[in-house]
């Protein structure tokens, strides 16, 4: 109740003061976001996924989290022949419980992602729902997983999805957050144009595989954290050592030091942090990194298409 | 005499066919680079460091080392109170130093940094030597080591040095390589843009400290290496506890996959590594972040002054 409350006087306020923070646990900060990320079980089921999804949004509120964010492709088994049975439209079955949990529970909840049908293309897909039942973003990823490993992984996302084309940001009354899916990590510049437009916090919602993700999930994660002095969160599906795609797990946050600050193993678990917008700014006094870029020299530039 | 030889027959052949690389070692492909990190200890004598410095360019090359690297300020102490009193023009006596090593020994020679007087002002400068004698690439830092971490380090080369204006890249047979020193690692931008011209190796002579050292030395380098798919040395000082300013030591070789292929603790240590350039392709074909770059929406652009 504390939290639609709070939530309500934000939005009718529109005052992006930190006042939602405070309202809900008054031992935090205004400039402290908790998150929780649901390192859930996914199954071949999509009610089933999407009620569990729901519960342990309702669990992680009541762990008294701002912002919930469930993993990459939440509602369905991750896999191009899923990919076709499981899409839905925007508002969709799936998303429309987003909505609904969000507004229920009075938090935003990030969507991991589904599989999105739009006309004859398919997309992967985040929504990003605020408490009054907004949806306050949508992301479709942009860099599409098609890589080759022989004798660990072959996957090409392209022969059934469409990518993105654009880069997303929401604003928290703490901070902007800007959002990448899973393979979108690898590209660092997402991350840089994402930091230069003032975002504090990434999430990248992803299931890396039993190859990439010993040899680099922690690694990139710590990379755009560190190279961006940002808080960034990663959101996996919890392992199924029979799916037909193996999910690494290890949803983790990572402070701008680069530091894990909270984590988990390969099971379905829900993994809080509080975010310190204070500790981003102290970090980047200490290490000026944004400041001393040489911009007479090189730049990352932006030519998005669309948002 | 077998490094001299192979290098005047490239020197002769201007061939760039990795005919070096052969020619020193039968049992090395033509694709491998064996490198040489001198993770030296440096005192307040510049005459001694230098005559070190000499002396383990002639190990490194006795370990077949075809590319011989030395640390930030190997002839000085580091610290803004010591750059006036050991700075040097380019050509001078560390330089020289570094000129007839190349040539005696048959191999190149990234000279990790010295400080450079220019007129009325100092840089932080490295030099790459060739076997001819030549000096094939000169790097002045770009991005100068301005930082206040309270109960850490707080340190400010901008009181003392000039930043250098460009990027930095050297060829051999094997391969272009990029260079920076330091403080440019924090920069990926840098990185970015070698890889985009061409580079697939990146040398970063460094002397991070006790604070910044254990929280980034290794995790920025392997950033660089993975996000790049380059291999990435970083050449220290070995560690003096008593000195003004303590290094992390730690000189390193990490792979474009990501992993650490050879390094070494704080104290005096050669590195070796033998850098494989058909790895590089075959990680770049397996993950081909390269190629999939979205070019229409983001771009890291050069606006080099001057190189």
């Amino acid at each position: 109740m504390l939290h639609r409350l709070a939530s309500l006087l934000f939005e009718l306020s529109k005052s992006y003061c930190g006042v939602l923070g405070h309202e809900v646990n008054s031992k935090m900060a205004a400039s402290t976001l908790r998150i929780a990320l649901i390192q859930m079980r996914v199954g071949e089921v999509k009610a089933e996924n999407v009620a569990r999804a729901v519960q342990l949004i309702k669990e992680a509120a009541g762990g008294g989290a701002q912002l919930i964010a469930l993993p990459e492709c939440f509602n369905s088994p991750y896999g191009t022949s899923f990919f076709p049975k499981y899409a839905e439209e925007i508002p969709g079955e799936s998303t429309d419980a987003l909505r609904d949990a969000a507004k229920k529970f009075g938090v935003f909840v990030l969507g991991g992602s589904v599989p999105e049908r739009s006309g004859d293309q398919l997309f992967n897909t985040c929504t990003v729902w605020g408490p009054q039942g907004n949806m306050i973003a949508k992301h479709r990823k942009m860099h599409l997983f098609d890589i080759n490993v022989p004798g660990g992984i072959v996957f090409r996302e392209s022969d059934c999805l469409s990518p993105g084309n654009g880069l997303t940001i929401f604003e928290l009354p703490h901070c902007k957050i800007g959002v990448g899916i899973c393979y979108d990590m690898r590209f660092a510049e997402l991350a840089q144009l994402y930091t230069n437009l003032g975002c504090k916090v990434l999430l990248y919602p992803g299931a890396f595989n039993m190859t990439t993700g010993p040899a680099h999930w922690n690694l990139l994660q710590r990379c755009r954290a560190v190279d961006n002095q940002v808080y960034v969160g990663t959101i996996s599906p919890a392992r199924d050592p029979n799916g037909s795609y193996v999910a690494w797990g290890h949803s983790s946050v990572v402070s701008p030091w680069g530091e894990v600050v909270s984590t988990c193993e390969d099971e379905e678990a829900i993994v809080y942090a509080d975010l310190d917008m204070d500790y981003v700014e102290k970090v980047r006094r200490m290490i000026p990194v944004h400041n001393q870029k040489r911009k007479d020299i090189y730049e990352v530039i932006s030519k998005q298409l669309k948002n």
